[in-house]
């Protein structure tokens, strides 16, 4: 038998609203979702003004970020012509993302959910990404 | 040029709080989507121990609800064999719902968003829905 | 060789027109498609007011009642349960639609195109899909 | 409760008709979609002689650049190997489309829909994109 560490809603928020701040802070309305380790939604926030299209990728790179346990910028390097995981964008019906802006969620070493956003440069999604992250790990302490 | 009325991202907060207060009461843990009036996302909570099934099939319902500006269990009732609208849940790629829990939010006469629930039964997913509307609409008052 | 009669934009211009005007008499803002004979769409329109979700569904009325040269209510017939059509309507990747509203284009007994509405109840969508042909036809004469 | 700007039929066919005039001009029958704001068909046409395929591909691109805000071509130049949007192109189910020919409109300021084409070149595609905005631009004056 397995035992699993999930995000709960609590964390899932906390998570959000540490990537909401740094968005409003760079003036970027974004699409925010954080999945659990399996890749499921557990919460998603459209801040006024964040992009329609944004609603569905941040959701995919939260999912790859959590699924896969990888950053999608780190499928973004490897995905170049010549690289064997070149194409990796096209897998899982399209879902698995190598744009930047999703990160894995990682306590204590496991991978317990993810993060994704969109509606800003690649650079920005990821930065406010990042934000959440570091918000959320520092009310852990 | 039209001009259209939608819901803000606080406006989609206050529903899920009613309807997050109402899941609790019943003790049935929900996935509980908000849209814009053209189906499209603005916030999502999976309360913990909601179904991982329903982080879909909640936003379809509120897809349809407010997309259509029509009830799920409205489509529920036409979508019997003989009538002329029976099959209605595959279309729009399957994402129409005809699964009771999915209700428009009218303000003013106006669709401006619809709300979605899943992980009860139909029944408690509408019960819950209503709660989301009635709490969002008395705080407007 | 074969040799294939199809609508053109001018005669799909001409059926919108004629299934617009019923609409407009009977007061539901409709989205009207008239696709060819190979159910590949020619024209849209959404009228102002028109449903979201009928954006694809009056599509798929279209394509199903070209590209199968059938109207979209015969299938409905036959899709009931212990009929061996059952269950048609998730055919084609689900775009085949069972629900009132499209019908084929016929000339000369060769089906050239198909007319498929969604906003309305499938009746109302029936009754403004065979306005456009008879306004079609008449202008043809 | 936000308030959003939004094309109506009529503000469509006049882009329509000035991508029209254009392709006309330079002689490739195009197929033309114009949606609104959050992406979803308002209006299509595909002049005769359009190709087929080009019936999505409009779609798509016009979907594009209203619900994202961009300019398809945009997408085009930041889809590179190494460059950290790359891959965007199979997002959103592969409809986020990086292939020029996709433009936003914008009125005010705001972005209140798109105009995409498809049958020619790229740069056919943008050029009769751009004559359709300046078109109903003008008119607006």
């Amino acid at each position: 038998m397995l035992t699993i560490k999930r995000l709960s809603l609590d964390d899932a928020r906390t998570l959000i609203a540490g990537a909401s701040e740094k968005a409003r802070e760079i003036g970027v309305p974004m699409c925010i979702a954080v999945t659990d380790e399996s890749g499921n939604l557990i919460a998603f926030e459209r801040m006024d003004g964040g992009k329609t299209t944004s609603v569905i990728i941040a959701q995919d790179k939260a999912f790859t970020a959590g699924a896969a346990r990888k950053a999608t910028h780190e499928y973004n390097a490897a995905n170049v012509p010549g690289n064997l995981a070149f194409g990796i964008n096209t897998e899982v019906g399209g879902r698995l993302s190598s744009v930047g802006g999703g990160l894995p969620v990682i306590v204590d070493g496991e991978v317990v959910g993810a993060i994704g956003l969109s509606s800003g440069t690649p650079q920005q999604d990821m930065d406010c990404a990042q934000a959440g992250i570091d918000y959320f790990l520092g009310k852990r302490q």
